[in-house]
């Protein structure tokens, strides 16, 4: 197992529909933005998610797990920063921590556990390309 | 072109992640139900839409209209009617009708086209499967 | 600190919308899965949360945590269990079981903490009308 | 009513959580990014949706339609031309034009009218304050 300290950071805009009745981003959102997240740290080692899929390798999220620290509101400019933590045969570990832009306040952190699979579902080892691009970057 | 007054009501629980600031239901997820409306209209005359797909049809929204009459809020219970109106060789039309359950009050109507389409995009006829379903019900 | 061990069933029905290109629900629409099954949790003890809301209190969630066992699917049907599992002075614990319903097949467990916060987000001791409703039922 | 052409073009990277199973953007989800252009629009007259609001006075949305002319793909990026079209006393009319940016294929189009409303969804006139930002600008 690599250990790995890709990083990068994104900006958001909060949007209006990503807000509750309480006036703060509703938590089911942020896995979102998560997402985001790791679709621009892949980009930025040279891979695009999209094309590793149709490839037939699909990352599903195996675990996540989140901590609140403090509500993102509507039209509030954030960033997210994605660090890869851990490369496995056949998982990827990510951390995150979202901090609003204006104040760095952190609002949110998270991990997630991905788990290599083919379209049936079955654990694969993570394609050679994919691979290589992760831990030239790392 | 067939006239076709199949019609069909479900009741819908308003999730919290449904309502915005103004504390009322996000208009993106109103489509969300006409959607629920169109797969139970199917369902009762005995066509399950997951089967179309997988043999290949898919039904894609070509256009779309909505009225907003009343906000729905979070933890209403609602009653959506959905009427297919027009069976053409590539096209369903669908009205909607939704209505808070408690006093009737209608809170929103809209109207749908859809298209039947391949996995390439390409209109197709629809499946006599589908159309002598809806059409026995009509 | 309680232990209370409620618990409720709901059954839901995957939404088109919900579902992503891999053909599974996506993950972020499981945690409105999961604010469902808390709602009626407390519907069952007699509580609307709706209600509890309007008296300022507000039940926002502090963190959480998920495995994903199995993908769920365009139009299935799933049973969510949701137990109330520790009853703080200004936090609730809940753990979630989601199973198919046809095989009962575990798709996915998570744990969830609420904060118990006023307007302001500051924490706030959880009502005693609700912690009376919760301890009745326990 | 006053006729305004105010228009503003912003730039969208399609999420993975916004596409369905057959592959494109749910058309649930356009509605945000509508929305997205009208707070955009807003922004470069040199109001803050947030603000209007924080003062009271809601921008709801009465009636809208849509054409989908062909489908929107994950990590596609898209250009929003949002048009302020109508400005009336109680409502402002926007059309839109979705396209993929990288070789200008017209996705969707759109129109929506809002009302505006005070908190309890009595018609409002539009505040002088967004009126005046609007015209200037027109």
């Amino acid at each position: 197992m690599t250990d790995n300290t890709s990083t990068c950071d994104i900006e958001i805009r909060v949007r209006y529909a990503e807000v509750d009745q309480m006036g703060v981003v509703h938590h089911s959102r942020y896995w979102e933005y998560l997402e985001m997240g790791r679709t621009e740290l892949l980009r930025r080692v040279g891979v695009a998610y999209r094309d590793v899929e149709q490839a037939g390798v699909l990352l599903v999220l195996a675990k996540c797990s989140a901590k609140f620290h403090a509500p993102a509101r509507y039209d509030d400019l954030l960033t997210l920063t994605t660090m890869l933590t851990k490369l496995g045969t056949a998982r990827i570990d990510h951390s995150y921590q979202l901090k609003r832009t204006s104040d760095g306040a952190i609002l949110v952190t998270a991990e997630t556990t991905l788990a290599s699979v083919d379209a049936s579902g079955s654990i694969q080892p993570i394609p050679d390309l994919l691979r290589q691009a992760i831990e030239q970057r790392g």
